[in-house]
């Protein structure tokens, strides 16, 4: 059996996890860490990711090509692959793994597929998966066999549908129940402290709401460090409701709340170094005198 | 010891369950009938409450008078009530407990207060009292011990602050968490179904999100009947965080939804007659249909 190659665009936090996990199931993996920062160079060698000179390099070399980026990268780099498909005159699956709106997935599938090559759409539910069972891996379209042979390589593909698009979607609506009501009870929560209620808010939810209390003391204080990310995840959110013509006004207020709390100081802190002691109270004080500001 | 005489307008679904707690603790209560539904009349019946021919025999036989509705009839009814404070030279304290803004709250106090009467604010947190200790009157303002003899009368009045506007507003975080994060849902499973991912979501959900899951199959298919009013309280909390400097549009667009909701047949059954086996599938089914003619 020849060796499953799988190009990995980018191994940032999740994608170099995702690609240690591959190639301890006996896949190769490879990158382009051309433009990419040190930090993430440092990730792919930890992973055992090989880097190779150009995406030229890349889809030729590689079977199966997965794009895990910041949702406003997505296009440019399935626009550069697809240049590099034209100029080997290779063809590949290439998957969009990015947390975008559907109708942006069905553009970038467009570029892959008028480059001669097969589209996946895919969305990740989950962390990094440093645990089995802790991670999914939903993909659509008409053709996602390749894709879902990453089963056999310690991950969880799963189906969702034939069409392009849906991937993305289930995503979306997931990321949107998560995310959004996190930004939806860091305003609440603002506005309580801002009035002088922020005793009176917890003391009556510590009578009337405790597991809902309980759960924006463990997660709250760890977001800051993700609000830079997810202000365009919820603008993509947003996109995905009004195409449907759905209100997108939920969502554009959850990016608006993540803007006020990427403004903080918190928000340059590193996942792996911010201080864990701080509590739900503290980071509430931070966000309410950022937003005193405005 | 004389009677306490609690006004109260009006004996609707949650003020009639109020006037029959206190009248079962010795209180009387009476209210104002005038131009009331058939409906509140019957209410006021069951729970005992007297009717008054007039306004102004109200603020003369009471010495509290408690305002209970929809939040768009609050101001008028202030107005109304200090007409007939003028035109009878009484004195009386006030106390508005609708879902408003802090800064509306804060008007109505100045329509009662240049009327020479003292004015309270309240929020209630909780369903109509028909158990004890299921429902919680916060007050705030400078003088509210006439509102919390309510405590000697079977209520838990509850003081949350010395300025007006403060019970309202933590009504307004209590609703915003309860009632917005309600909106999120409905808005994002509406978004799932018309995608043609309800099911890959809820599986997805069973999995990671199992307590979610359970409160909106518990909680979502009453909430129909409910939406017309909450699309005023939406606009309250949307005005309260704006009038802080932070983003109001995650509660216009919950107001949004409940409009939506509210233009569908559900929101015209009647909170007793409701057909209490349909499921939330089913409930999603019906706002998914209405969303499509958007």
């Amino acid at each position: 059996m020849s060796t499953f190659t799988v190009g990995l665009l980018s191994p940032g936090d999740m994608g170099h996890v995702v690609g240690q996990v591959a190639i301890a199931s006996g896949a190769r993996v490879i990158t382009c860490l051309n433009g990419r920062s040190e930090r993430t160079r440092k990730l792919a060698e930890i992973a055992g990711i090989e880097d190779v000179p150009t995406y030229s390099d890349l889809v030729r070399e590689a079977s199966l090509v997965i794009c895990i980026l910041v949702p406003a990268a997505s296009e440019s780099v399935a626009a550069r692959v697809a240049d590099a498909l034209k100029e080997t005159n290779e063809q590949i699956v290439y998957t969009d793994c990015n947390a975008i709106a559907p109708a942006t997935t069905v553009r970038i599938g467009k570029i892959i597929e008028n480059a001669g090559s097969v589209f996946v759409d895919a969305g990740i539910i989950g962390g990094p998966p440093r645990q089995p069972g802790g991670t999914r891996f939903y993909c659509s379209g008409p053709d996602t066999s390749v894709f879902e042979k990453l089963n056999d390589y310690g991950l969880d593909a799963r189906k969702v549908g034939d069409e392009i698009g849906q991937a993305s979607g289930l995503k979306m609506c997931y990321a949107a129940q998560t995310k959004g009501t996190t930004a939806l009870q860091t305003e609440l929560l603002i506005a309580a402290r801002r009035m002088g209620l922020y005793e009176g808010l917890i003391a009556e939810w510590e009578m009337s709401q405790q597991d809902r209390l309980a759960g924006m003391e463990r997660g709250l204080p760890g977001m800051p460090t993700k609000a830079k990310r997810w202000i365009g995840e919820m603008e993509e959110i947003a996109k995905t409701f009004g195409d449907l013509g759905l209100t997108p006004k939920i969502y554009e207020g959850a990016a608006d709340m993540y803007r006020l709390v990427s403004e903080t100081p918190l928000a340059d802190e590193a996942p792996e170094t911010r201080d864990r002691s701080r509590t739900l109270a503290q980071v509430i004080d931070i966000f309410a005198e950022q937003s005193k500001s405005k």
